[in-house]
């Protein structure tokens, strides 16, 4: 059963057909901030960001955000200066028809790299856009971001604050070119709660990474990558500002929570894949070692290709732990499970390991990987998927 | 039409059927090495290195070496102590046969990680490798270490040395877990020349740096990886030492040619592979960086399936170039060519460029993608092959 999608109060959403690259399919999606809102935003770390990344990083150090306009079907990346004037331009068709100023309007798009953005077209759909908005259109403005994503992805929840009850609400697109060194490649979300601009900007960063900072599809991270977090302020709270707060305590896990459902749906919905796998990394020196023995098995095309088979392939496993590039790796003391089967000790397999135990958990849609270095008490979470017929099909028929 | 495969006089191999995990084959080398023989060697650094890799790298410190036993089927890694019993046991068996010491024997496993190598079945196999030993052995032998190989790979050429001729023959295996980080996952080279020992690892070394650790099928690397390079000393010259030599020179030459004849063999037999694809990086600030871009690009799934696909999906490579981790990247610098056709300029597009054009270049089998930074002088290539549908397929149905 689908979880509550809750409005935000203030915050309004509006979605049109532009025909920028699909056909009969609504593309562009406009969300409106009431005045006084703050505004937190994580960007791609990618050299080669897209022009609309450029001018919504710009425009959002100048400036509260009233409007996002977001386009799929189109990245708007490798488009060279006309590729920033054409997101400027999106921009500017927005102020024109809202009477807001340019810099409250931050560009988003996702889609085919290295074509230019049909502008005209785009502009042309925007007082549609504007003519919908509504509290209550979350979940048509997850399906209008989308591109190779199979289902529109939504989470929302509320939480207490200072006796009221404040709400949470988040979307995001995203399945292949996924390894997100920022944010994953669209995602907006919005609180009713009053936050101050500084505090939110360290809650966003905090939880983004612990979800979209810890999922992989495919290891190539996207140029179109960003995360917004807008604080309404509706709810008519005074605005959070003391991070040792429990106000802020329990805005924080909230976010927390709405971003990592967001960044599972991610994975689950990854390109070709039919599971999800969590590699969990325990006992390393420090976290960096972690995160990289999480992130060489998770990345493994030889790992993801056993997974698809439902193969427990546990020397695959076992060769990605070695070649992470951990120093002075005691191979000894490396335990390794498949969920809760032990399966290798003392630099071979476990005793009393059966492989029919292995498979049995290897057949489950979901999958834990669970890895003890033996050399500290560090850990890391990744979420990744399997690598299938179907994710080669897809990137070698889509032009991404 | 075929290349000559030259003999090494002193040198002989042999094969034999063990039935260790393939039934009706030969999956047994012996290569016998004439005493006076100079060998050099390098393994993997993956941090899981299988027993074979441990006990080949402790004899080959300790005595000159006068047999490599060699079996595929069974990579004897990720086995434990029993696992180094094995190999150790293995070289016995050789040694007892031959009359030759412990240390004179280095072993060699190939095949799937995780089940231990059937020692006895090994051993009742070689009396027939040993009668089987030949000059004229080198094509029985590549045939004999494959795994995943759809061919076997040999490269063998003549070159002047001090108004004699030498020779120079190698063969090797390996078509996927390929990103050899010292060696690829089996080489065994042999020149009838004579060579200290020094100089002959120092001439390995340098021939393998630019071509087994310059490829790439999946990026993992294997528990297995050993490269052997053996100067028999049969040609009768006396032993070079002297690196400025232009004897030196030409034997040099000759292994640099050897070991990317069958560096690039490997990358065209990868698995499921359909493109040969030349990845260069030029203009880089220094070659660490001009490497990790061109390691970037050859891993990049996304690259990859467009490659299958024949798609001039330049985006692909813009975005791994842009992920690669090189600071102050100026995008507008970089340049891109897809063979001789420039693709990207100005951070964009290049002017003229069309569509047709880079279909062109991808439609063929061998691929250049060249990317200049416009950082500075250094520069890097890298071999790698595409991502197909028989990739997934073949690591999917084959326990490696």
């Amino acid at each position: 059963m689908p979880l509550p999608v809750y409005p935000i109060p203030g915050v309004r959403l509006g979605t049109a057909a532009a025909g920028i690259r699909y056909a009969n399919r609504q593309d562009l999606l406009l969300i409106e901030l009431p005045a006084g809102a703050t505004c937190a935003a994580v960007f791609t770390r990618n050299a080669f960001c897209a022009a609309p990344v450029v001018v919504a990083r710009r425009h959002v150090a100048a400036a509260a955000p009233r409007y996002l306009v977001v386009n799929s079907g189109n990245a708007n990346a490798g488009t060279g200066h006309r590729g920033l004037s054409d997101a400027i331009a999106s921009c500017e068709a927005v102020a024109q028809l809202t009477g807001c100023a340019l810099e409250e309007v931050l560009p988003f798009s996702t889609g085919v790299i290295g074509e230019h953005l049909p502008v005209e077209r785009l502009a042309a759909a925007l007082p549609g856009a504007l003519e919908a908005l509504q509290e209550a259109g979350w979940e048509q403005a997850a399906q209008a971001i989308m591109t190779t994503d199979t289902v529109p992805k939504v989470a929302s929840r509320r939480f207490g604050l200072g006796g009221a009850e404040a709400t949470l609400t988040g979307i995001c697109k995203g399945s292949g070119m996924i390894r997100p060194d920022m944010a994953t490649m669209l995602a907006f979300l919005a609180t009713d709660a009053a936050v101050g601009r500084d505090l939110l900007q360290t809650c966003l960063q905090e939880a983004v990474d612990v979800s979209f900072n810890a999922i992989t599809v495919d290891g190539d991270t996207s140029t179109n990558d960003a995360c917004i977090l807008a604080a309404a302020g509706t709810l008519g709270n005074s605005p959070l500002a003391a991070p040792e707060s429990a106000d802020y305590q329990a805005l924080r896990e909230a976010v927390i929570w709405v971003c990592q459902e967001l960044a599972t749906a991610i994975v689950r919905d990854g390109e070709g894949a039919t599971k999800l796998v969590t590699v969990s990394v325990e006992e390393a020196a420090d976290a960096a070692e972690a995160r990289r023995v999480a992130d060489a098995i998770a990345h493994s095309p030889l790992v993801k290709t056993a997974l698809f088979a439902s193969d427990p392939n546990w020397g695959r496993i076992l060769a990605a732990v070695g070649r992470s590039g951990v120093g002075g790796l005691d191979i000894d003391r490396v335990r390794l499970w498949l969920g809760d089967t032990l399966i290798v000790t003392d630099g071979g397999r476990a005793p009393g390991y059966t492989e029919a135990e292995g498979q049995a958990v290897m057949v489950k849609p979901e999958i834990l990987i669970r890895v003890a270095l033996g050399r500290g008490h560090a850990s890391a979470r990744v979420l990744t998927c399997d690598l299938s017929y179907d994710y080669v099909r897809i990137n070698a028929e889509y032009r991404s």
